[in-house]
């Protein structure tokens, strides 16, 4: 049980660090797959990233329904997270957003969205787009049931990241520090792409060799990834909550001179 | 009386919005008809909304003059607001701002501004812009008479927004709250498709259909339409005077755990 | 001597405003003409605008040498300011700033900076471009001497602006009032024409009747003109300097409710 | 060892100044070379340069490794730092960072990122662009170990700053002061040159003559480099760790008036 009060303290963080790193507004979601149960996740109920806590916490199926009896409302768009759940047992964290950066490559397809910058390795080599109109025809671009989601999860496929034309993205990982790491650089690497463009000729991408080495070796506790972690925890003001995996001390920002680590 | 109390409160909040998301700043308005006479309306006098209190609304005609002795000085583009509820039956609020990401489709009118991104549906399919030299030859380009809103409403016609060439935008709705999304809105689809643009290729326009789909069905108080309110509002420090419909408990931001909705 | 010591809190208070709207930041000036003597003028000495009081003022005569004994560093381009008083009888304040957004129209010269929204008229119908390279050949492109300033003064003749290539620009006008806010619209009025041309197409400038009518009439505290200084004062966090030319008591800012204007 | 205390703290300084200034973030960092013993440089321990503190301070040999015990985990990137100390004789202060701004130029080198502004003669007249791939082929584009590191030193030649492709760049001066003043101007440069190239048309950049004339003087404490120093330090809010070389009284921010410079 102690695993799972981390897990969702960690949530509590996800949920901060995506909005003050504008990934996510009032808008946008992060879920985490119960490490105790594959057939359950872990998501808040509709309210703004920014403004969740532990009791926001809500449990829900492969189905995108509450295992409990629950009666505040739900994210419209939890389908999202429930059907690459469901096609990915690799999956451990699923994030939606809409950061602004990421939107013009679901509107103008002619420039795929590849890594150029060492930081966008995360989003992988391949960024398909999904248009919920191609099978749905015209909808509220919503994701609102689970055959959206199903959709939408065929086209992500083995991918990091699926853009959602004129929407949005959804991206997933093995675990929750690098879906977060993924969604807070992926606008990033948009926008280094974009300006690249538009000073003109040749792009350098990373190549798939460079994407692999970056990717190598499974460790979302690496000292760098956990720098990264602790310093958009400590931004967001939740450094209190952090639990590091070999339980030294916790740096919780400025006005805390007794790190050790 | 007491729907007249919520309604001045909800237009001091909408003031408040407004000014946090920038879509206005020292400049720039919003008002609402009045419920009980569909001849009036209340709009702030003369003062920056980031400054706007209950004292300083006023009400105003159909001819954009105060219904009652009043000394102090009114915004000069009142008429905006006169012509649009004279013209607009259906019309409840409206907004007048100058927001910067909106100036450029109305200078370069080669690209019509269209919603590219599912939360601009709501500027409508159609944003039409309107240049006052046709009509009034050189001006300061202010709206400061009715013969000039009432020209500035003919083309708005049945649509959301009307551009105004070299000045900013004229917002209208059935609600204050769907006046606010959609001037909220309105700056990040115009930055969606001007960087859709600068990407080059066909682009992809939300279709009539997604739009209707997502305008179906008259609900200012969903649940997704009045958390991004909430938020907002909270996010504006003024979440203090949140009036919920149906009588729930208001969240009143992250220090409030009392929530329940 | 009480008009002096407003106009010397003016300049503090222009002085912040700059600085608050990023128009100038460590670096960057703004001066006034001494009211009582047109061959003197008012100018900090060196230090960054957002940190100049009343006591960092010193008074310059139109060579830019201080006119009393004064051990403090000075701005060492004193001599844009000297320059232009000298040059313009009928400038009373100017600003030099380094504002990111109007460079590369002076990096660029295909696309003159002209006016295409409306609070932009008061840059002018003609923006020159100085380039000190022209009579000076190599230099630190610092204008730091008489010839330098007289050559920059020739470049502006009537003009309100004159960006200087590769530097920034130095704006005149009548009074403090409109030289702060030619100078805070001055950025925003480039950024809409770079993003007009960013769009492509016909562009429509103000017209020349355009620019006039929004220049007719001087009056420097029109409500519209105060409301911006006003506005701008209190986000400064400078309001309680204010002064209004009737008497009238100053709105501080939204902690103030006693206002009555 | 007077001398060594303000290094010391001046380095504390620089590392909060390009964290303010948004030059690194989580990741980056500055070093200074040992005034007492070239061989050695000061670099502090893998923290955010935002929370770096005296104690992170870590003395390391030009083979990148620290000169005493250290237990505490180094930037993985050190090998930047002592390969450039190590190639330059002249160099006191390097920094590596990812500003965004720059990462264009590097990605699309079509472009060469060449002073534009006069602020951004500091960057001089050619910046090389180093790919790690030439060398090294496929790699996660990090620089960790001295082959790298002697590899960027050598593209950096006698440059004052390289590009690293799709990663960021590393800048090397003769004082601490003046390499923190050139890495804050080389994305405003940046910005100014895409923003050139976004308008069109011929491009005019800083000549040779105005690059020297500008470099001319090794002055790290002019009047004017010490003003920005001085609002950089107080603007990150560490003003008070100033020293000034004359020994004069600091000005601490628009809370101390007792300022005599």
């Amino acid at each position: 049980m102690s695993n799972l009060d981390t897990v969702l303290k960690d949530l509590v963080i996800a949920n901060r660090i995506l909005a003050k790193e504008e990934v996510v507004d009032a808008y946008g979601h992060i879920s985490i797959r119960n490490p105790d149960n594959p057939k359950h996740f872990f998501l808040a109920r509709s309210v703004a990233p920014e403004l969740v806590e532990r009791d926001d916490i809500v449990e829900l199926g492969l189905d995108g329904q509450p295992v409990r009896e629950e009666k505040r409302a739900l994210y419209l768009e939890r389908f999202i997270h429930a059907a690459i759940y469901e096609a990915r047992p690799d999956i451990q964290a699923v994030v939606h957003a809409h950061a602004e950066d990421i939107l013009p490559f679901g509107i103008a397809q002619a420039t795929p969205l590849r890594p150029v910058i060492h930081s966008g390795s995360f989003i992988g080599a391949n960024v398909p787009v999904w248009d919920i109109a191609d099978k749905f025809g015209d909808t509220n671009l919503l994701v609102t049931n689970m055959a959206q989601g199903r959709d939408l999860a065929k086209c992500l496929a083995n991918n990091n990241v699926a853009l959602m034309r004129g929407h949005g993205f959804a991206s997933a990982a093995r675990s929750l520090i690098e879906v977060v790491r993924l969604s807070v650089y992926l606008p990033r690497n948009a926008r280094a792409l974009m300006r690249a463009k538009m000073l003109g000729g040749k792009i350098k991408y990373l190549s798939k060799g460079e994407i692999d080495a970056r990717n190598k070796g499974y460790s979302p506790y690496s000292t760098e990834t956990w720098r990264a972690w602790e310093y958009w925890a400590n931004k967001a003001g939740i450094g209190h909550l952090l639990t590091r995996p070999d339980g030294r001390p916790v740096h919780t920002g400025k006005h805390d001179h007794k790190h050790d680590h």
